[in-house]
């Protein structure tokens, strides 16, 4: 059966799964990892549910960063749903990894949503890849704003970016340099494996919202820790997650922030209070993902999948 | 796809897997828990890999203990393999817990095979459940013995144990009492869930071998400590998991026997030595299950899928 998504309000689903998770309805044991060899490879198993969802929910994901050498895509995942009452295999769902692709652009629109400046001119995206392509697309569906500029190491991949992206009422150009997105734009979505900083605070404009959703280790950083440090608001998906990864995780150790001072995007979620106090302040959402959108994500795709095999019949 | 395991020497693959275990060649992460409730319910995950194998496998294994009140059964269970080279998923094997079960009945052979003494004039088996008619099924391939005596704590099912017993030269009768068990036979495996132990050192007689598969917790205890420690060899599938579970965790623990006495399967099957230096010796085997044999049971499984495939084509 394929995978289809169209007609889900992904960036609500998310919202929910925040707003469950900072309530602390998620659980979720400890991430599984298996380490290979010759060649390189990791896989991470994640699983957990949700407290009075009808499933639990197990993701496993691989990343073998040799496989492009044979013309093979390097990461490779699938989830699996059982029943939480009877344990009970529910479904497989082979989505290859583009279900994670997805809410964790929906998380990017949940963060803008919620913490951007309005009226947005001009969005920015550091990164040309996937992620780099999916944020515009989900950010179509909370912002206003159809203008964006995106910057890219490699600017030789701009056309390809440019034609492979599904944001249908959004026109991209190219910037030469981070700086350049920076100084022209009020949302800003920062999605490269970067183990630099490519934005330095003298960059950031005031009234700017950046989204760090690059970073998902300890050893990425993609924002120089005074940004947060000079930010009216930083945010994160897990406030756990942050003592260990991510932007915050770097900006705590750096002694630009302090972890006391950082909110969880749950918590703003369910408040619905706006954070910012102004249209010119600096906000910050670093993303490191988490399982509940792994869980909910996955519950949403059986569900409507469940749905439709219903009214054919 | 039926999944069959006819023509696997399922008895070797075990022996090749606990070798491959002992020789420290596997790579087996910790067991992933989730625990849930209302109703209660747990979830193992296992997953590793034996390096040159080809694939590495995800174990999937449900309890739900109040299943059987709504006529489910209260285990469920699924092995994954995923291609070791490139992460990508390569099989779902949903056998609910089948495999399990063979593999388990097959390691309790393997004990046999290389502890218990000759001849063999009757088997013994406490426990009337799954495990306790496979052990029998499993023998015939490794002994000439085609006599059994068993016990179950529920001698009215006993009739329902002989009829689903799928031992075709063996007979079967039902014994009173665990010590019956223990007087008449020279090959006795223990299959139940107990949580006390069912034989007495003064039980068991010189010549016997015990393979206790029942116990793979801390929890549960098949053997008194006494046993093991008359016993003139004891072994484990696995030193580590015996340090946390089974009969020899218990045994230790009383202080029956020493740590550093007690033999890897593995090892023993790797040497092919005799462990055993008279027929009068008692030997002991506990089997707490590890996960070199999820590993090589699912393989082996897949492989000769794959060969049937290619048969037909």
């Amino acid at each position: 059966v394929e995978i289809g998504l169209g007609g889900l309000d992904l960036v609500g689903i998310m919202e929910e799964s925040f707003a469950a998770y900072s309530r602390g309805e998620a659980v979720v044991p400890p991430v599984g990892e298996l380490l290979l060899e010759d060649p390189p490879g990791e896989v991470h198993i994640k699983h957990g549910y949700i407290r009075g969802d009808e499933f639990f929910v197990i993701k496993v994901a691989s990343g073998f960063y040799r496989n492009p050498e044979s013309g093979l895509p390097s990461g490779h995942g699938l989830m699996l749903l059982f029943s939480r009452k009877t344990g009970a295999p529910e479904a497989v769902i082979l989505d290859e990894g583009y279900l994670t692709d997805m809410r964790t652009a929906a998380a990017g629109a949940v963060a803008a949503r919620h913490l951007a400046s309005h009226p947005i001119r001009r969005i920015g995206i550091l990164g040309g890849g996937v992620q780099g392509r999916l944020q515009l697309r989900l950010l179509e569906s909370v912002t206003d704003c159809r203008r964006a500029l995106v910057w890219m190491r490699d600017a030789g991949k701009f056309q390809r970016y440019r034609s492979d992206l599904d944001a249908p009422e959004t026109t991209v150009e190219l910037a030469e340099a981070p700086a350049e997105v920076a100084a022209e734009c009020d949302l800003i979505v920062t999605t490269t494996p970067s183990t630099t900083p490519l934005l330095r605070a003298r960059d950031v404009r005031p009234g700017t919202h950046l989204t760090a959703v690059g970073s998902d280790t300890g050893g990425k950083i993609e924002l120089d820790p005074e940004i947060l440090g000079l930010a009216d608001a930083v945010v994160v998906d897990s406030l756990s997650q942050s003592e260990s990864r991510g932007e915050v995780y770097r900006a705590v150790e750096a002694g630009a922030i302090r972890r006391k001072d950082v909110l969880e995007l749950g918590d703003v979620v369910r408040r619905d209070a706006r954070v910012r106090t102004s249209e010119d302040q600096i906000t910050v959402c670093d993303l490191t993902g988490v399982a509940v959108q792994d869980i909910r994500i996955a519950e949403a795709v059986y569900r409507r999948l469940e749905n439709e095999r219903e009214s054919e019949r």
